[in-house]
């Protein structure tokens, strides 16, 4: 194998699936719904598929009607303009979107910085794009930046930062004064921001999405990049997007073309579709997931397990300190075989200079069945 | 952007497109089926869809029936033997796949052997992962490789060969004293070679596919990409795979987790029932292009273009000269605005250097309606 990926292990992801199969778990690890995509976007796709004229390759930008539906989108809640044509591109999810970004907008010797925890393919891609990751963590139990960190995690070969908004794993929703800060940092360093907002439609109680793309001055040294897996529950149709200034988006286009080409063509008929749906579709979503939520927090709250309530994404970040003496995998491998429950251990979204940041937190996922999430609680209540 | 993404242009295939649509010309330029995917294969997703259980993320590393699929695929068509769980991966289509071989098992500052004329996402590929490439063109009118060159190609920094056999744009099958030779200069520099096999159903005559894996030697040191688009014209569904020895495709694997992750999930289940259909699929398909292919030659044999006879591919390169003097993509464009069939210039299928080989060549697509292609024919009888 190339040097490159010599480091890259397999994602814990699949490391707690297999286990939480073995042991026949209730696996709150991975986001990934154990609920169906709605009837009537599925009916969409069929629809496309029995059309005759989307099997074919898509254009390698992605449909226009996709396209103008970004767009659309961005106009719509954040009141962006996005020019279909040349400021919006479709990739294979949200994980080709950030690695045509890095790979389309860094060079090799430039340094990224990265917010801990994080999610687990920004840093392989910062590798194999030949770049330098520079890590600033959130701080628990509140997870938040210490303002003078970021700012000492600037030089003068910063060429971008990837910022994860609605936060996978903490659950934060950041601010707009912690936006500010951030924004401020990248104009004064002519920093580019890599924006991954696929948690966006998963915002509770008043908490508010702000896209750093709306922030005085970001506009222009911002992409953001989405997804329609978390907002439909179609996780594996693997739709994402890419938006922005088309000076950037191309850059972006420019490495894509060479990475997919292009998305599975009748499925982006479909999210087309969905992501025009009402008002009520989307706010449905966020009364769903606040009642999902409510069940594992209820749950963990039983169990004597802290957390900071999650303002946004399907996650929670639990401490286990109080009921168990290890590192968060080994906490993992006993809540798995005895407890019989699946959560994910942290460690592989932090460097292993900042991993006991996160030693005692194990993050459970709430985007499962009512049922399986109160029967996680019955489970979990032995912890206490 | 990024330096490593400034010299890439557009690719011809959308400049093509786009000028295409604009005169209404008839286009034969991108490999693109103008006809639907067997309702079968699109009613076998349609239930996946429909089933409840397939919309959510597959494994990373595609589906267990799919991969099984691959395997089965391979034994049932070249006697290989694959182990489904570590020596398949799914990727997003064959361009995915490439890439993924490429970053996964090749270093910056590595050479990688390229047989000219390529297809175009294989040396933006090279160049992404900071290698050099390493050019050894086709000579016409056969489209033969010299050895002598070959040989020469091949240097201590040597570290993989990218084979692309059938072969596009050229459409020869490389014969099985073509592939030991290639062979054998790989075991000699301890080479790998990444076989790019997507045409590999669309074989003519009494030509056969031969997997460059299949040769003594070779299986341990090939890692071989193919895809659903072309055997099954769903071109649209980018639905490739890796296979290979485990070690190889344990790299390849390393690198795909962090640039897709995982595919389209219902569709994999529709690939794994498209593989395994009757030698009768996979007989009708090689009657249907041959026929279409008799079309496009009947058509340039009345317009007076030369050209070898494809083995395989649903390509043709038509030498132009006797009717037009001047570069493959002016005569692409006046044939386009003037006579009304659209086809692809090769220059981009070269290094600089190596242009003025194809410089009398374009390349025309015979994955058409029988009605496109005699229509197609009457228009390019007006070049005689
Ligand atoms: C590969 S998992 C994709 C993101 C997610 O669902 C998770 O973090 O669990
Ligand atoms: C991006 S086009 C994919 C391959 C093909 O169909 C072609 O060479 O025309």
């Amino acid at each position: 194998a190339a040097r490159r990926v010599a480091s890259f292990g397999t994602t814990i992801f699949t490391e707690i699936n297999v286990l939480a199969q073995r042991y026949n778990a209730l696996n709150l690890g991975q986001g990934r719904p154990d609920f169906d995509t709605p009837p009537d976007i599925i009916a969409q796709l069929v629809a496309a598929l029995q059309a005759g004229q989307y099997n074919q390759y898509a254009p390698g930008p992605g449909t226009s009607s996709l396209r103008r539906a970004v767009a659309a989108h961005a106009a719509r809640f954040y009141g962006l303009e996005i020019d279909p044509e040349r400021g919006v591109i479709v990739t294979a999810g949200a994980t080709e979107g950030i690695f045509a970004a890095v790979l389309g907008l860094v060079d090799p010797g430039d340094e990224v910085i990265v917010i801990e925890p994080f999610y687990d393919s920004y840093v392989p891609n910062i590798l194999m794009a030949g770049a330098t990751p520079v890590y600033v963590p959130l701080h628990p139990p509140q997870w938040t930046f210490d303002p003078a960190e970021l700012r000492a995690a600037f030089t003068r070969k910063t060429r971008a930062l990837i910022l994860n908004t609605p936060h996978n794993p903490c659950g934060r929703v950041f601010s707009r004064e912690e936006l500010t800060g951030i924004a401020e940092l990248c104009i004064e360093h002519d920093v580019t921001v890599i924006a991954d907002e696929v948690y966006e439609h998963l915002i509770f109680d008043d908490a508010r999405h702000i896209p750093i793309a709306t922030l005085p001055g970001m506009f222009e040294r911002t992409v953001t990049v989405s997804s329609s897996g978390k907002a439909f529950s179609a996780t594996g149709w693997k739709i994402g997007w890419v938006y922005g200034h088309p000076d950037l988006v191309d850059g972006v286009a420019r490495a894509h073309q060479f990475i997919t080409f292009a998305v599975h063509h009748p499925t982006q008929e479909a999210i087309a579709y969905a992501l025009g749906l009402p008002d009520s579709y989307y706010c449905g979503l966020k009364e769903l997931y606040e009642h999902k939520r409510q069940l594992l927090l209820q749950a963990l709250d039983a169990a004597g397990l802290p957390y900071r309530v999650p303002e946004g994404t399907y996650f929670v970040l639990a401490d286990f300190s109080p009921v168990f003496d290890g590192t968060p995998l080994e906490f993992a491998r006993y809540l798995i075989s005895e407890i019989g429950v699946a959560g994910i251990p942290p460690e592989t979204f932090y460097c292993p200079e900042h991993a006991h940041i996160g030693s005692k937190y194990l993050r459970f996922s709430f985007c499962k069945n009512d049922e399986t999430l109160l029967q996680a609680g019955e489970r979990l209540a032995k912890l206490a």
